[in-house]
């Protein structure tokens, strides 16, 4: 089965002013797992136009789907929508399908400010946004969606079962009471003998000092990593 | 004064499969921003040493300082010195300092897998690592840190004093009861009056529906920044 590519870029200053840590790569990431699709980067970058733009154009060209959080609200500083058209070399204009959405939504309070978020480059098609209503949209290859976590995921859930599955990368992992340092070389000798798998090590330290390592497989293909599995089992209870 | 500019790659898969969520990239942010240093971008990618190089080429040749994390233990699946070395076309071998340190620390339970953690690109200076002995290094204008998050954190330590600082960027921010389709259009306003300033509104569901907002004000000019806020308080005053 086909590899299929990802990617998430988080657009916005807070992030990188280290105001709030981003939440949808790990989403994203989840949910792209469970229907075989490999998020392949994750980059956030400020709320700068010619930033998005170069950004944007560098990664719908590398991976098969490109996911935007953020910068699509209706104050001066959402200015995503207007860099993806410009990306695209398309116009972005108040539409009437999200429009028609908005109003119906804010009845009178409907203001220019919340117009905003009407914008849709041409050519985009809606995603729908059942918890406030404001749309994101996909142009070509790239999702562009809210940055507010909740809203991010159901935008996320409307968009997913539009996307090209890939080969789905099972998992095995093993909590391993041993450091890094001595299970260092029966893992290589077990990564070298699977490699059709991707073995990693991830250490964490424990309160009160000292590391615990998680020892995880993955692979698309099933037999291969079943047989990885038998033989990490068998390392880890040689040593 | 002066602007510098750093990034973060963040260097592994278990961020992009989602089994961890990565913390360095607000660490780093929160330590950069008290010394003056402005975080331009964040980037996550997998244990791939093309990948790497590619990336790390990059990113050392558009920011003023970069910064890694992971890929820096001792198990088969730790490339990143490999990476950082082939990334500057230099050497990358087991240094007598680094290996000195880590035999004083391992005595006899020294061994080829914690070795690996003395490999050193030629030319690079090492970053002391107080919590686990194995240490990072620093290599032109690139920091090679581990991703382990309470090791970083001390690298961090060892690594700012290094630093050109540039103008720090102060911060006010209000909590905000309106909603920001009702900010968007004084907010623009008070934006437009004050270009030195960058002002942003981030939104944030409430428990039971509905948003808060807070507005940010960032500047490196303080006389700038007095006056936008003292116009934000009045814009909300008058709301």
């Amino acid at each position: 089965m086909k590899t299929v590519t990802a990617a998430i870029l988080v657009i916005g200053d807070e992030v990188l002013s280290g105001r709030t840590q981003d939440a949808n790569t790990q989403v994203l990431a989840k949910a792209l797992g469970a229907v075989g699709v490999q998020m392949c980067e994750s980059r956030a970058i400020a709320d700068d136009e010619d930033t998005i733009i170069a950004a944007l154009n560098e990664m719908r060209g590398r991976f098969d789907y490109v996911f935007t959080s953020g910068g699509i609200g209706p104050t001066h500083d959402d200015i995503t929508a207007e860099a993806v058209g410009k990306a695209f070399g398309v116009p972005v204009t108040i539409r009437d399908d999200a429009r028609a959405l908005l109003e119906a939504h804010y009845g009178d309070q409907i203001n220019e400010g919340r117009l905003r978020m009407a914008r849709i480059p041409d050519g985009a098609s809606l995603i729908p946004n059942p918890v406030s209503i404001a749309p994101g949209f996909r142009i070509g290859n790239v999702f562009v969606m809210a940055g507010v976590p909740k809203i991010f995921a159901v935008m996320l859930d409307a968009a997913v079962p539009a996307l090209d599955n890939g080969a789905r990368i099972e998992e095995v992992s093993f909590a391993c009471p041993h450091g890094e340092g001595v299970l260092s070389a029966p893992l290589s000798a077990v990564a070298e003998k699977h490699p059709a798998v991707s073995i990693g090590s991830y250490p964490r330290m424990k309160v009160g000092g000292g590391f615990e390592v998680t020892i995880v497989a993955r692979s698309a293909d099933a037999a291969a990593l079943a047989a990885a599995e038998a033989d990490l089992r068998a390392m880890l209870a040689a040593l």
